[in-house]
């Protein structure tokens, strides 16, 4: 059985909604950033990155939510979550996803772990004035040319889909303005009346 | 026929290397970042994130490294550069190059790129200064945990090799001592003496 290892308000809610859309026999952990639970040996054994998520399987552990999306997604064909028979039409899936992976999330990142690229508290501060810019020019790239509808990849719904929902929940309090984003902000409100995702964030939150 | 976009010194290496070692009919277009070509109209209109690597195909352009890659090997089969038929082994191959473009390529990202993260001249020399020590992290996680021999992934040449050995060509430049990073400096080494590598890397700077 599946174990996920997630935080609240992290990109782990990407993997935990597929994981529920499936219809996986999982269970998760919560792992408490507010105490830096995920710098202490007990989760750098499972993740050494000292990041969520992390998914132990039958097999081993995995991480990287890109990587992730796609195994639940092969492993669970039945329920459709990516073209797996379309060699090109599954490498634009996994485009969208790397762009959100390498590029906005890392955009989005420098709001609050500016650390992780430079220690003076200047520098942290000036970067943190940039990121409704620099989130904000990822969203209009999408909104303007990465999005179809309903969903991201047209009238298929794949794990592009709670990975761009994911994200987009963080657009406000990155400063990015959501009137310029009409049809990211419709995506979203589609992605919080599904039943697997209503589900999966309430137990997230409670 | 396959055309991939490329510049020199950039991370369209490790795609260029994958192509050739598959034995892809492809034809390459050089991009000029000292002239920012890649900012032009006329490759916009390719690829309208005004990076490399982008690949056009039958279908339709793709891009980002990862999906790029995972697209050539699930396109040439025969040569086997992924575990294919293994969603688990698979999602680890993704998990390494998801690291690589997420994590360790955007730490080097703040040595030249700085001004995607921050506009005050000193904020993007923090950054610079941080570098040696973000990227030799990454390096040092993947010497310690993420690496096996002869290959990234044991005795399984696949994707994950080029793209690592594409992002260790970068290491002296980035301020990070090979010393301290046998096991990647040797990797880097074997894949310096392959074939294909060594006649894409003639033809890059040529």
């Amino acid at each position: 059985m599946i174990k996920l290892f997630y935080a609240v308000h992290t990109c782990s809610l990407a993997s935990h909604i597929a994981l529920e859309e499936v219809g996986a026999e999982y269970s998760t952990v919560r792992i408490d950033f507010a105490s830096n639970e995920q710098r202490k040996p007990e989760y750098l054994a499972i993740n050494p990155k000292g990041r969520v998520p992390a998914m132990v399987t039958d097999r081993g552990i995995l991480t990287e939510t890109p990587a992730m999306l796609a195994f639940i997604a092969q492993s669970y064909p039945q329920a459709r979550l990516a073209p797996l028979d379309d060699p090109f039409a599954f490498a634009q899936v996994q485009a969208f996803n790397s762009y959100l992976c390498s590029t906005l999330h890392v955009a989005h990142a420098h709001r609050m772990r500016g650390h992780r690229w430079a220690d003076d508290p200047f520098a942290i501060a000036e970067m943190q004035r940039k990121v409704p810019e620099s989130v904000g020019a990822c969203f209009g790239l999408i909104e303007r040319s990465m999005l179809n509808e309903p969903w991201v990849m047209g009238d298929a719904y794949t794990i592009c889909d709670p990975y761009l929902f994911t994200l987009a929940n963080w657009l406000e309090a990155d400063g990015v303005d959501p009137a310029n984003l009409p049809r990211v902000i419709d995506h979203r409100r589609r992605m919080s009346e599904r039943p697997a995702v209503r589900k999966v964030i309430a137990e997230e939150l409670a």
